[in-house]
């Protein structure tokens, strides 16, 4: 019913005989089609008549719970706390920090009436909350003793982007996690950050089954008002770039903006240091794209909220008497795991095919001869491999199952983006492999404009990261002035 | 340094030599007076320059966040599945159901404007979410078999009141989860408004200590929209109700609105049967406003972040390591419970002057002659008594007292509730009772006139709620109009 995006993007192309990647649109659109059908038959999104603004139904948002639940519990641990600060955000609030509103402004949504009443000030919808957070922390911190102050919201977000919308990879609400600190000093500031990118890779790697390319941003791309951001960024089928999650460390920026200060152990004010750092919905879109087949949607098991799907088969009623009751004890031998026993009133054929839609990483099926046997079998959703499997084993068996299929996502993601990974010094060849969708390291200067160049030559490739391990410069010049490169980043496409 | 509402409002008049009760606004001020105090050295609220809009701190999130556990377990055992719906809703869903409408549209706040650009229609802020989650269910709904639909979200609201707001009480912005189910039958709707409007009840007893009266709301006073409202009310020490979380049978108002038909197995289509409940953060104000005192914040230990502090006493480092060491193991002993050592650079009286007024319900105290003695000192926040306990029975100690906080708390704002309900069927004995703050359960018909009649005539009070367990109405006659009463109604002041 499917196809994968990048087969759908071939076949395409030999169709209309135009070239694929750089500068042809159909790919996006094709993507479009693609992932939307395959929102709306797993009942993962439904669509409003508000553009950009989608339902997560609960098929989507239980994937949502389960990666709150694993991040909640690694930033308790690590000594953060959770709080709520306001939706709305005065608009003198959002003005103090001047790259910050150069960056938001364009897409906040303003509120400027409540019921019949003009409101004298207009108020924006939070795109992101720094500014009204920071006000309250310049009043908390007086002293050394308050620090470090390290505060997370769980919260929607608004930022009213006017590109083509796209259900969780750029939708103008979103749901996130930001948190904001504050530390006594730079060391302190730059350790958080790098360990928050971290949980980020682990959030990937446990719980979507997806490896990440940890990096910084150029100062191009970097969050608007931060000193540098630190990206984990997922490359995908459709041989585009994801920014998965990032974590800024804003410098004193913003303490200079709200005047948060606190008085050190050697008596004197000092401005504190700040990070702010995100994961949102997006993650969920990333997921889907990644591991989804031409069936429908494939999860890992870490975020599927049924793990396990049973479906009994029968014909009659003596039958099904005598299935669903070996169906019942199978259930509770794997009560342990996440599953349902689908009493629905459809054929089993049914039941499979829409299992398969929905994503459920395994399922058992129970016959009455399987009864006979004491036995069941035992589906996987990822690769369709089937296996008999004595009731006695089922329990260790699924788990293995559950693991082995976690580790075979995770395996094809890597391989896909490794095998995806190049390298180019000369514009020619970047041209040739962005062509090829690959995700091309190139040595870089760091002047903003030849960013905008490099855009402007490959259609609409940018600049990635800047990858943690770099290969030596020696040398080097700039891809596109052909001056001393600063580093060596990845170039591609990106959502 | 606080004084507790009632005690305070009784000084005042004093002081003033003004009548307390009917007609008297100085108690409102008062209350709030020591409210806000209470809220923000409690370190519970901060204040922010949106009117109405306030921070929740960790202190009170990390309520909430218990209660959320609490009750979405209950709710998802019960069979609902949790979503996300957006938050800004076009006018034209709004304005779809009348009464709905009617009152909710003088407290929505409208957002007009994105970027630069005007928008072509105005979109609310949700108040509530009916009217964007309902057009979903028609799509969703075509047969018996997708019935029951119960979807719950956990989500922000804003009601733009113009009234005076108050933390957690009346806040502009607030956090609530809203349960919508849509049932085949009238009868099941019923059993399902009635089940939820017990758990509610539950959230109360069990996670905040607090009793509530259960009853339905007059026509006047249910929701703009519904059949009928299930409320729970608590009384509080102020002498003033609040509305705790209510549950709504829609009855087919919003399917007949939103055209949300099923074919039924008789292959005939209907109209489904609606709910909707809600519980909010103003529950979190409420648990306050009923147990604190003088010295602060008084918690249910359920609800409290840290359940046991243990304060270290010691002279000399050398003290301090014996005392540590020692503080360390009783720590350990009890750590299913939540508990922190605080090991921070002041003094013992300072710190227990800070965990009294954070409302942490146990304190254990230990000094050098207490690791030779091994054992420790048990304070109990509510009520302020001392034990001294051997080490081997720390464990043991701590949870017995722990659950005994909670019951005492419980039987104490039982014992305020049972005090202070009264009876009335003339209007001079209704305006005593009012004036001493009771909660007077009076007979009175269904003509809204009356409750409008009642409210001028008792300088404010109105219908609380019809009771459950309704007495005998035996001829009784209305307390205003003087025909036939249609029940016993409770009168009281309320925020």
């Amino acid at each position: 019913m499917f196809m994968k995006a990048d087969k759908k993007e071939v076949k395409m192309t030999e169709k209309t005989g135009k070239k694929v990647g750089v500068g042809i649109t159909a790919e996006k659109d094709e993507l479009s089609e693609w992932f939307t059908q395959l929102l709306q038959k797993a009942e993962l999104i439904e669509y409003t008549n508000v553009s950009g603004c989608y339902i997560l139904r609960p098929r989507a948002y239980s994937i949502w719970e389960k990666v709150q639940k694993y991040f909640d519990d690694k930033i308790k641990k690590d000594g953060v706390k959770n709080a709520y600060f306001p939706l709305l955000i005065p608009k003198s609030n959002l003005v103090k920090e001047q790259k910050h509103v150069e960056g938001f402004t364009p897409e906040v949504a303003w509120v400027t009436r409540a019921g019949d009443t003009e409101l004298a000030e207009p108020l924006a919808i939070r795109p992101t909350s720094e500014t009204i957070m920071y006000p309250a922390y310049s009043k908390w911190i007086r002293s050394w003793r308050d620090l470090p102050l390290r505060i997370n919201q769980w919260a929607n977000m608004i930022r009213w982007e006017f590109k083509n919308p796209v259900p969780f990879i750029r939708s103008r609400e979103f749901l996130w996690q930001e948190g904001h600190s504050a530390f006594a000093t730079k060391e302190e500031a730059d350790a958080e950050a790098k360990r928050i990118w971290g949980f980020y890779a682990d959030v990937y790697r446990e719980m979507y089954a997806i490896p990440v390319l940890k990096g910084k941003k150029t100062d191009k791309e970097k969050f608007a008002g931060a000193d540098y951001t630190l990206t984990v960024e997922a490359y995908l089928p459709s041989g585009k770039s994801a920014q998965a999650a990032t974590s800024h460390c804003l410098g004193q920026n913003f303490s200079k903006a709200f005047d948060i200060k606190f008085k050190d152990k050697d008596e004197k004010d000092k401005l504190v240091w700040q990070n702010s750092w995100g994961i949102s919905t997006r993650s969920i879109g990333i997921a889907i794209m990644m591991h989804s087949d031409d069936k429908g949607l494939v999860l890992s098991p870490n975020v599927a909220d049924v793990q396990v799907a049973i479906v009994p088969i029968f014909k009659d009623d003596k039958e099904k008497k005598v299935v669903m009751e070996a169906a019942e004890e199978v259930k509770s031998s794997i009560k342990n795991f996440r599953v349902e026993l689908d009493g629905r009133d459809y054929s089993p054929g049914w039941k499979f095919n829409d299992h398969e839609m929905k994503g459920v990483p395994l399922r058992i099926e129970i016959g009455p001869r399987d009864v006979k046997e004491k036995q069941v079998v035992l589906v996987r959703r990822d690769n369709g491999k089937k296996e008999n499997v004595k009731a006695k084993d089922i329990k260790e068996k699924v788990s293995a199952a559950l693991e082995d299929i976690h580790n075979s996502l995770y395996n094809k993601a890597d391989k896909l983006l490794k095998e995806n990974l190049a390298k180019a010094e000369r514009m020619a060849d970047l041209l040739k492999l962005l062509e090829a969708k690959k995700l091309v390291l190139v040595p870089l200067c760091d002047n903003p404009a030849c960013e905008d160049e490099l855009k402007s030559q490959t259609g609409g490739a940018k600049t990635i990261c800047i990858p943690e391990e770099q290969p030596s410069l020696g040398g080097k010049k700039c891809i596109i002035c052909g001056r001393p490169a600063k580093y060596w980043v990845y170039v591609g496409k990106s959502y």
